[in-house]
């Protein structure tokens, strides 16, 4: 199918804000009917997450991580996670994720898929990773602003409060997704 | 349980940057053991995505839409969306983005959820909805810079894709996990 009636074209664009995270520009993009707009796009390095998987006693647990969460003014209950470092592989950054935040380590780890965490008006992505075969370390390694609890929440237990209070980031239900695709 | 311990206090903001879309703050943040840290963090209006659903004679099916994405500079096949007007309730959001981007109006809608679609660097909420009894109207009533295909997807299809082009949204994943889990 031919989706060219739907197509835009990007004739230029100028930073006009930028911070540590992300900056900020402006575009002038050209309609496929023809006619020129501005749109206002943030450019962000690509993200991990991560689903780590416990096998317990009482069956399979997530191995998750809660922490005050900025933008919400909120505590959130999430999958580990974080942005790319330079040079880093998107499965390198999410087993240095997984291991500095929950100090386990993957035993085995391979990619459920990627997606655009808003591709409406950002242009990064996020990659998604399922850890299995944990091992413990010794410690969680945290950046100075970072306070995070490790907590192992049984896999029913997300399920049923997903969307709820502290299950509140749709990150995390993305990668929900592909998990309970059976990716 | 008691998360003190995990929980910062902003102190103050100010705006660095604006436009129609959204605005950035950099705010000053006490954190959980006293010390004051900056972070930059964005505010917009929330969000309203919905889950239609039409019954065919092959089954279930979801109406979609494919469109130009500028952050992420691709197309997307997503459930339709969009930001809430100035007065209006979340359902009302999501019944009139259908309607104008599908020409499908719902004959039953509920909520199945929320979320925060960043809470890391978002302030705003992402309300999901599910659409039934869809009802045909005469025509899309799309912004003058929108261009929007309108396609009908067999579920499964779309549970095998998901995570692939054109199937990239985050966000539509977030609300197919509140699908899967039967909300």
């Amino acid at each position: 199918m031919d989706n060219g009636h739907l197509v835009w074209k990007e004739k230029g664009r100028k930073q006009v804000f930028t911070c540590p995270v992300f900056s900020i520009w402006e575009t002038s993009s050209l309609a496929p009917e023809g006619e020129s707009k501005a749109f206002t796009v943030l450019d962000a390095m690509d993200w991990a997450m991560v689903i780590p998987v416990l096998e317990t006693e009482q069956g399979k647990a997530f191995v998750m991580v809660r922490q005050w969460r900025h933008g919400s003014q909120e505590l959130s209950l999430e999958f580990p996670g974080g942005v790319l470092e330079r040079g880093e592989s998107p499965e390198e950054a999410a087993a240095r994720e997984l291991e500095e935040e929950t100090a386990y380590a993957p035993g085995k780890i391979r990619k459920l898929g990627d997606m655009r965490p808003n591709p409406a008006l950002m242009s990064n992505r996020i990659h998604f990773f399922l850890a299995e075969s944990l091992e413990r370390r010794e410690a969680q390694h945290l950046d100075e602003d970072e306070y995070v609890d490790v907590e192992i929440v049984p896999v029913e237990e997300v399920f049923q409060n997903m969307g709820r209070p502290p299950y509140v980031h749709a990150l995390m239900a993305s990668a929900l997704t592909l998990y309970l695709l059976g990716r």
